[in-house]
């Protein structure tokens, strides 16, 4: 399991979110208090956009903590829509290539979780990645599957959607050749115009994921655990939920992959 | 390009391959002759054979020259079948996962070449591997596709056909889907008890490749570029070979990948 | 606060001591019980000798539990007289320059603990390293520093004596121009034939220090936590102790930095 | 000997000096033209001033060449003062607290070149480094030395000045003890308002250093090595000249470490 903050709306540093707050991502990534293993210290990334259509990405393999570049570039860079992770491997090997966020042309995509059994058909996974795409294939997380899948599933022109197929085919991967529980995942990803984010699980133990409004930034955090210990109005996404963060509305929507990829 | 060494024979000091001769792998590093790219900063790696059925392995992404870890082990260990490889990439990211040697079991693998045009078939050649071989993909390079397409092929019991059967494979694709110059290769590999080179190209241009016996060590040194520049008995191994280098004997074949395709 | 092992006895393999027993090097990295900081993932090193005068060193930043070059190096290497050192930072960057084992010529030296205030007086910390050790001085913590003091001390030549100054002079320091508490303090170090360690502190917190005689192995293990959860005969080093371990002796002296060095 | 390339002006993308120019200055990380080595690959970094008083500082130990993070970093930010580095070490190790820039307060250093005989006066230059300002000296290097001794000697409020008081103190330092050639250095700096660049030697072998406005840009580029072998308009720095650049005015003095010295 890994930890992530996202954040749409007003410029803002990004250490607003990542180092400042009392419980920020920083401090998650030595003690979470929301999931199993409160250490994520196999990497860490952030994606943001700026002046270019394209986001920013930087990633390395040392605990978030101790990495004074990403100390320094927090402090420097303001960003309207941004997203922030911190790794705790579930397997794979501890690589740049491994870290969150992902960035194919203008989107980026982050994700806590996992797929049961991915070992026994990361194979299956790499399949589903259409030939077009497969160049951006450079690690070997389920999570970069995922959103290459989510790619060619049509993500520019049909999010949710998108992501509903993607799911759907990894689930199916997982129920077949894995092992359970086969579907815990949260995500958040965007084009550098909204913030998206899911919630959803195969059982009862969707990873947790909390969003909240704050007046003095004028913008949204998105997060796997609140940013404040002492902040009472953070709200629960529900299990099985697509949302859709602009900087002054939030829609959320059910999300239900099987279905959808029936369909497909 | 990159450049390479191997040894068999008598345990040595790995540093009187890779760094103590006047023109050493790391001197190739930072200063090759024989091939278009100098300089060889993009990775380094070793693997060596001691008391376990598996290789010791080493790899990092600084200049090997740069590598206090690397100076400090090459001083440690000895062993009588180990190979060292300088990496410039030729694409693929500068990664650990990326780095030669790959081991795989008892088996170790390292290469030097490229197949025209790989970054459009490369999911092509991820198809070849063979599912209960895919979680050794970690990395995103022809060269660990090519080792794992082999060690499908059967490298365990028939070395020799294996690998004329994966390198007619990737050749197919490159000719199919890829570029020209479709084929240029040295590689080394080892089982722990023998160590094997290939030197072949689809052109007139394979890469270089010597080897050459030294009685002061009583073992034998196969390389990209000899390590001594006033030793004239450096022996060239003609292109298209198939070698097998026992500490006292060497074996010379013809390596013919696509004529062995077509039987497969 | 760090943890750490040594060992001296019959040759093992590293990983009998670094990664495979319950309660093993690597596991104290993640959760370490006896010391305030459970997580040690500011980097590691290996100190281990063999056929050379001097030990060979792998250093390096990531977390110990998620680099497979440690993972292969401690399944190939095996020594008669090494240690391992997991970090957490009381301050300085993570930087393998300031990675335990720190080596000298055929000295070797790791540590655990602090001087307080360090921040305040290092520039006077650096003064008490004579100008023909300070070439060795690569990286910014007090525990370089302290070994460098040490070997100026005249180390080679009377190990216990100066220790005792070394560590005299840093505390003096501390007491001068730091905080409280002023010295906690173990520390293990070799010149390849013994195995030296000593357990000392200003105050009543001295950290815990461990050995254990394993007729299994023909060897001694010395470290911070026991490395097995079911074995009672681990036995506590007092506080304020320099101990000298032999493969078949044992000697444990008191260990007494401030008297000493009035004498200086 | 290293290479970098500064600049003051308009607010530019840092790519437009870092990456996209023909012979830019990550093209000098595989391909110096004007130096003895041709090769910077022992790591890299930028320094450059956005909205806050402090620079921002990113800095890696592999070859500039081969760092994603750096690609993306100098495509997103855009900054009307900033510096980058390729390094070739002179002897310190391959670290990121080796790799200029360096930065203390708004504060930003880079260095080409060498004090002769650094190692053995190394202890005397941090000597040199007044208490208050030790806790920035991170690495080993003559560069961080002669900057944290200039800031000593007044950076602040005489930049020339206390530069030349800094050059001149190391410069007597290897005349007493160190090894011709003496001094040979090319340096860059700025507090975020004006950019200073010096060049010197103590023999008539002065790095080279070069300046050129650009009208399309707005702004003006100090360099190591023109940036476009096109460009004939490049102005070559005097030896032994003290630059204040301005986005509008370049004013060049002499520089004479050893007669303000002497006044000192």
């Amino acid at each position: 399991m890994c930890r992530w903050a996202a954040y749409v709306g007003q410029p803002i540093f990004l250490e607003d979110i990542v180092t400042r707050p009392a419980h920020s991502l920083i401090r998650q990534s030595q003690g979470a208090q929301r999931c199993v293993t409160p250490v994520n210290a196999d990497g860490f990334g952030i994606a943001w956009y700026g002046e270019r259509d394209e986001p920013g990405l930087y990633r390395d393999v040392m605990p978030a903590w101790s990495d004074p570049n990403l100390r320094s570039l927090v402090q420097q860079v303001r960003s309207g829509l941004f997203m922030a992770h911190v790794r705790a491997s579930t397997g794979t090997a501890t690589s740049r290539n491994n870290c969150h966020p992902f960035a194919v042309g203008r989107w980026s995509f982050m994700h806590n979780g996992q797929f049961g059994g991915y070992d026994a058909f990361r194979r299956d996974a790499d399949l589903m990645i259409p030939d077009d795409l497969y160049a951006h294939r450079k690690g070997a997380t389920d999570s970069e599957a995922l959103f290459l899948i989510a790619l060619g599933e049509g993500l520019d022109r049909d999010p949710k959607g998108a992501m509903e197929r993607a799911v759907a085919r990894m689930t199916d991967l997982s129920l077949r050749r894995g092992t359970a529980p086969h579907v815990r995942i949260t995500c958040a990803f965007s084009d550098g115009q909204r913030l998206y984010a899911i919630r959803h699980a195969s059982d009862d133990h969707a990873p947790s994921l909390y969003h909240r409004w704050s007046a003095s930034r004028g913008g949204r955090a998105v997060v796997s655990e609140p940013l404040e210990d002492d902040q009472d109005d953070w709200q629960e996404v529900p299990a099985n939920s697509f949302c859709i963060f602009d900087p002054e509305s939030v829609v959320i929507e059910s999300f239900r992959p099987t279905a959808t990829a029936v369909a497909a």
